[in-house]
Parts: structure tokens; C-alpha cells; sequence
């Protein structure tokens, strides 16, 4: 299978700054890739602090239960303390440790004691994520025998080669980076993501490192965290599928120093709006590197009950196969539009619906608009970019989410070929 | 697009016989297509009752707001009354009547009225679905021409031809017959489909009318549809879009006299067991019809915190494109199979999971299974039929759904060509 990159991939990737406190080395570990980088390792400078968002899945894979219990142990330490909270990130494509049993945490325990032992820092200050392969053991060795030469050439500006380390199916690296400022002190946040189906041939996953160099506490960093995610990687899917191992973790390592009073202090308002737009810009990035896309596609859905009941219409929208497919084959299809906002079980006014597909009201008032003519949006359709507005009717809620559409290069990428 | 029976097509389809106190008669109105019947209807003998089980949508089609309207006020009239509840269902293919506004609803009302008028009996006993295009309005004077001729031609014999009348993008017509007995009285269910994608290349929808002699009061119809749906048609998926207009009717005619006292009462159980083997066939008719499918799919759920959360998790598994292209590209990939039971969102415990596929066991205690080797599995991946087993490991809840796998056709009937 050759792989082509996507056609929706942005035509330019930025080049990262140095963050204060972190530096980044790659390696390689053979473990199923060769030639190529595999194995990431991000080290954190004190006094840093570190918050993560992971997978919902049951079945979640024994790194996510690693970095949950790390998380939960320095939560429990006091707030107030100045300790550093996370000293390390590891990260391994080709394998994802994902139904692996007890080898698996065991596999985990061991890599991440390595980790510790070779930076010098206490083991619950280690990350860890893997992407690939579900249902295989991991042998921890080809990673432990790669630390050494990790910590002995982390540097402060291997950004790019740490975004390209951690890709399995992606067709792009993805970074992004964003400069802001917290009470006039200027920070910068710096983001590497993979992702292109939430389980792609037997691997892939979302992964997003987020890395600042500002100084935020561990419970104010999570709840920036949280709700970034809300609106970026939890407003995105490619395929409806969810990964056992997603993980998004932001890294804030505390030298620059910043001054302000709780999540919701004004000074904050900044650097809110920035990891929002970083968050958006790599949850983006995952979209356009979907399996097979060749369409991106906006839906902003308003006037639901909530927020949230907004998101659930956009997202039943987003992963409807049928909706997905009408968009690949450039048909202004709204009829489907209709049914999946019918099946996603939120309140919607049947007879005051409205949609707009490209700007160009195409249903109104519970029925075909008059005026609508299907040639005025076949431009809009053979574009990359389709936007879909739907307002249903009953409230004020509103959310944005973004998908790609179904092809067969999905079908081709994901039956066609044996992983 | 040429139409070619599905690979998956039973080899043949049963004779229906006559239902005491149903006739039946077909006609074509040219609304959509051109040299065939696509309107039908069925005329009940009173004391005929009725119950209904409809799409969960909230943006339902007119005819489905109609059925609704008159099931409710059925059932105001007293259970113990002898009256007859229904007296005729009329449906037509080639336009859903579903998001169409008012425009809709007078539709309805006037084809309504001209059934009631026609045969001579209350408005609220009729019954209507249709199905075809959503969003464009239907004009009710191509129906109400066509009932005078099907009132006079309506005849005991025409299950074949109704069969076919209610078709859209099936590529074969669905029917079903069984005989059973309550309380020592034989009594006949027949039923007859359709459906092939939840919401097909801008029409489609899954339609079923079951038919028997047996004396059923409406509340114990009510009771028995419903459960016998939930096993049924409930419990499959083809590309997890709900229509807006699925509806499933089933009429008792009350031409064989059946002695029961309640719907828990013994005598009712051959008949249970009948109704619910009926109608898990005509729901594995509408799988082995589903778009682009080329293989029919089983998948079993044991170990689950309940029978309901047995069925979430098969219904996730089934909906899964990553599961299904998988199997379309006969690739025993177990790992997406735990993908999915993780993000079912119920209980399952991951070191206990056990997943079967044809018999062979592939995964035990959450890892892969010592024993199983790949090339076991060939035989039955290359099959037409593919059963998944598997058991989450936590209480006694179980469930069995039905699925197709996702292959390029279905990307080409619902891109490649406008509808």
C-alpha cells in the first residue's frame, strides 16, 4: 500500500521555538517499523506540572492505566506544592500495548522505572503512551535499551523529528505552535498530534503532546485541559471508532513565571483562548489526515437545547455513513442530514428545522426551502471544504464539529489490505 | 446503477398462505417508478386489531405521526371492547412523505380519508407508511386515484405482489410465513418487508406488516410486538442510520377464535415463540439485503451486566466500520473487535474478555489466545457467514444482533451515483 498524503494536509508545517524546560530525543527500535524513528522521549525540566484527558474506552490500554494512576498520585500531593509534578514522556509507535493482560502492566511498570532511574526522578513522574498494534506484548527491552542514547541527545529544538516518531498511519507530522501571554509574562505552547482513524489497520490512535513553558499548577492546568479538549479532539471523528489508547496530555514546565488567581482569573483569558486554537488546529490536522479523506467538513449546529445536546446532533451528523458518503460523492444530499439529526435521540423541531449547506439555505420550515436550486451549490460540493449549518429549532445551544467524508480509499486502506 | 440480487439472498421464498379476513391488492401510481406496482393495500376484516412499534427519530415522517394519531385513539376505546381497531394499511414506495412540512400532513389526512370512505369505516383505521425520497412533498391525488381499483381487485392471494409493491433499493422482496396455535386453535402469522440500508440512496427505510387470524385484544398485541421487535428488529444494523419512517405493524384479524387470559398467560407461548421466529427472519432477510453487503454477521454478546447492556455492546461492535470493513476484507482482526466493546461504554472487564470468531477462540483473559493461529480462521472468514462471540466477563446479561459487512459497494450505491 503506498502511502500518499493526504490531500487536505496543510501545504505548510510551522516550524516549532524552543520551550523553556523541555527537551525532546528520538530513536530507533525496529520493534515493527524500520529506518525510521519510533520511540519518543520528552523530558521536563522542575518544577513542571502535567494534565491529561484519556480515552473513555472500556477497554483501555495499560499505558492509559499508567499515566491515570501517575496522574491520581500527584494529585494527591497538595495543590499549593511547588514539587515537580511530571519529569518525562515516552512514546512508542508500531505497538500500542492494548489488550496485552499482565505483560502489558507489566511492560509499562518496567519502561517507565528505566525512565525514572536513568533522568533521576521518582517513577510516578513518567508518561507514557503507545500507538499500533492491538493484542500483541510488548517486549519492554527494545525500549529500555534505547533510553540511555534518548537522555544523552534530548535537545531543545527536535520538535519536527519527535511529531514524525510518534506517526503510524498518519500521511503528515502535526504541530502546531501558538504565542500568548498570561498577565503580560509572554508564554508560548507548542503541540505535536497523530491521528488519521481512531483505530486504523490494527493501529493508530489519537496522541497530542501539548508543552508550555508557563507556570500553572497541576488542578488549574487540568481544567484548562478539560475544556480545551471539550471543544477540539472531542469535537472531531473520522470514523465514529474510539481508540483504547487516545491521550492528550499538556506539560506546563514553570519557567516562565506567571502570576494569577484560579482557573477562571481574567489573566488566564489569553492563554485560554490560545490552547484552545492550538487544540483546534491539530484537531484539525487529525481530520485532514482521516483514512481516505478527501473533504473536510464543518457542522455547526444551533439553536439545540444545550451545548451539549449541539454537539451530540453534530456528531450523529458527523459519523453518519450516509451523510459522509453523499458528501464524498459531491451531493448536496440534505435528506440525510434530516435523518441524522432525527437519530440523535436530542429535541429538535421537525417543522422550524433549518439547514444551510455552503452558505446556501437549502431546508426551511420543515420542508425543501423555495428558493433552493441544487446547481447553485455544486461548486460548494466539488470543493475540499464543506460547511453544513443546521439550526434545530428549540434553543440556544450551539457547537461546531468537524469529520471527513467516507471513501473508498477508507474501504480500500482498511479492508483491502491486511495489517 | 444496476440492480444484482444480493449474494446473500435466501436461494428461495416461501408461499404465503391466505390470512382469514385479509386481502390484499397492488397498483402502480408512477410517482417515482415507472412500470411497476408501488402502492399496496391490505384490507382488514373487522374485529381486526392492530399494534405498532415506530422509528425512534424525532424529525418521524407524516405517515408515521398518522399511524401514531390512530394507534392512540384505538387504544382510548376500552380494551375489553370487541370493536374493530383496524381496517386497512396502505403504503406506498418512491417518496417518504418525511420532512415535508404541513404539505405532509394534509397528505396523509386526505389519503386517510379516502381509504376510510372507500372501504367504509372510521378514519383512525387506517394505516399508512411510505418510503422513498425524503423532502419532497407528495402529491396524495396519484393514491387517492388508485384506491377504488385496489378496493375492487383486493384478494387473499396477492402477499408475493404486495411483497414487491413496497420495495425501494431491496434487491429482493421479503417474506415470511409460520403456522403455530394458541390454546389447540391453529393460527398463521405471515409478515412481508422491506429495507436494504437504514436510509438508502435518498429513500429506503425498513417497513414490516405482519398479518394473523388469531384473536389478539390490541393491548396484547401491543405487548407481544413489542418484545418480539426488540429481538428482531431491534437487534440488526446495516449502517447504524435510523430512517424516518420505520414502522412495523401487525394485525390480528380475530378470525380464529383463541382463548387466553392475558399476555403472560401459557397458551400465548407457542405463539410468542412463533411471532419472534418470524420476525427475527424477515430481520436477517433485511441484513442479507443490505447495502453492498457480501457477508451476513452474528454476533453474540454473553457476560454482560444485562441483556440490554449485552445489546449495546453487539450494536457497537455491529456499527463498527472498522469491525466491518475488516470482515469485508475477511481479516479475523480481533483487536477492533476489543476496540469496540471499550467504547460501547458498559461494563466489561478487559482481563477477562473472551472473544470467539467461528468457533475458534481468539482472545482469552485479555490477551490473544495461546493457541490461536491466524490460518484456522481462513475457511470461515471466506465465508457468507461470520459468528462472533463474545463474553465481557462481568454478570449473566446476553444478546445476539445481526449485521453485513462494509464493503465498496456501499460506498458506490451511496456515492459514486446520485440518487
Amino acid at each position: 500500500m503506498t502511502i500518499k498524503t493526504s490531500p487536505l494536509a496543510p501545504t505548510s508545517q510551522p516550524q516549532l521555538p524552543a520551550i523553556k524546560g523541555v527537551r525532546l530525543a528520538v530513536a530507533e527500535t525496529g520493534i515493527k517499523y524500520k529506518n525510521r524513528a519510533d520511540l519518543m522521549l520528552a523530558i521536563m525540566q522542575p518544577p513542571a506540572t502535567i494534565a491529561g484527558c484519556f480515552t473513555t474506552s472500556k477497554t483501555a490500554s495499560a499505558p492509559v492505566d499508567f499515566c491515570k494512576a501517575n496522574l491520581a498520585a500527584s494529585g494527591a500531593a497538595s495543590k499549593a506544592s511547588s514539587d515537580s509534578k511530571a519529569a518525562a514522556i515516552i512514546v512508542n509507535a508500531g505497538n500500542a500495548n492494548a489488550f496485552t493482560g499482565k505483560k502489558g502492566q507489566s511492560s509499562t511498570a518496567k519502561v517507565g522505572d528505566m525512565v525514572a532511574k536513568t533522568i533521576g526522578c521518582p517513577d510516578r513522574q513518567v508518561y507514557m503512551a503507545s500507538t499500533g498494534v492491538i493484542g500483541e506484548p510488548l517486549d519492554p527491552s527494545d525500549i529500555i535499551n534505547a533510553i540511555d542514547g534518548l537522555v544523552a541527545t534530548a535537545r531543545n529544538d527536535a520538535w519536527s523529528k519527535a511529531a514524525r516518531a510518534i506517526m503510524t498511519t498518519d500521511t503528515f507530522a502535526k504541530q502546531a505552535t501558538i504565542k500568548t501571554q498570561i498577565n503580560g509574562q509572554p508564554v508560548t505552547i507548542n503541540g505535536i498530534a497523530k491521528g488519521s482513524g481512531m483505530i486504523a489497520p490494527n493501529m493508530a490512535t489519537m496522541l497530542v503532546f501539548l508543552f508550555s513553558d508557563a507556570s500553572l499548577p497541576q488542578d488549574i492546568a487540568q481544567h484548562l485541559l478539560s475544556a480545551s479538549v471539550d471543544q477540539s479532539f472531542n469535537s472531531i471523528s473520522v470514523d465514529s471508532d474510539t481508540s483504547t489508547s487516545d491521550t492528550v496530555l499538556l506539560c506546563a514546565t514553570g519557567q516562565e513565571q506567571t502570576n494569577f488567581h484560579g482557573a477562571d482569573d481574567r489573566a488566564l483569558a489569553d492563554f485560554k483562548q490560545a490552547l484552545d486554537e492550538l487544540t483546534r488546529n491539530l484537531a484539525h490536522q487529525v481530520v485532514r489526515d482521516g483514512e481516505g479523506a478527501e473533504k473536510f467538513i464543518s457542522i455547526t449546529v444551533t439553536g439545540a437545547q444545550s451545548d451539549i445536546a449541539a454537539r451530540k446532533i453534530g456528531l450523529s451528523i458527523a459519523n453518519s455513513p450516509l451523510v459522509k458518503t453523499a458528501i464524498a460523492g459531491e451531493d448536496a444530499n440534505w435528506g440525510r442530514i434530516v435523518m441524522a439529526v432525527g437519530k440523535a435521540g436530542e429535541m429538535a423541531d421537525r417543522d422550524a428545522l433549518s439547514i444551510d449547506i455552503g452558505g446556501v439555505r437549502v431546508a426551511s420550515m420543515g420542508e425543501a426551502d423555495a428558493d433552493y436550486k441544487e446547481q447553485d451549490l455544486i461548486p460548494h460540493m466539488q470543493g475540499r471544504e464543506i460547511d453544513i449549518a443546521v439550526d434545530v429549532g428549540i434553543a440556544t445551544g450551539s457547537a461546531t464539529v468537524w469529520t471527513c467524508d467516507l471513501t473508498h480509499r477508507y474501504i480500500e486502506i482498511n479492508a483491502d489490505y491486511r495489517s
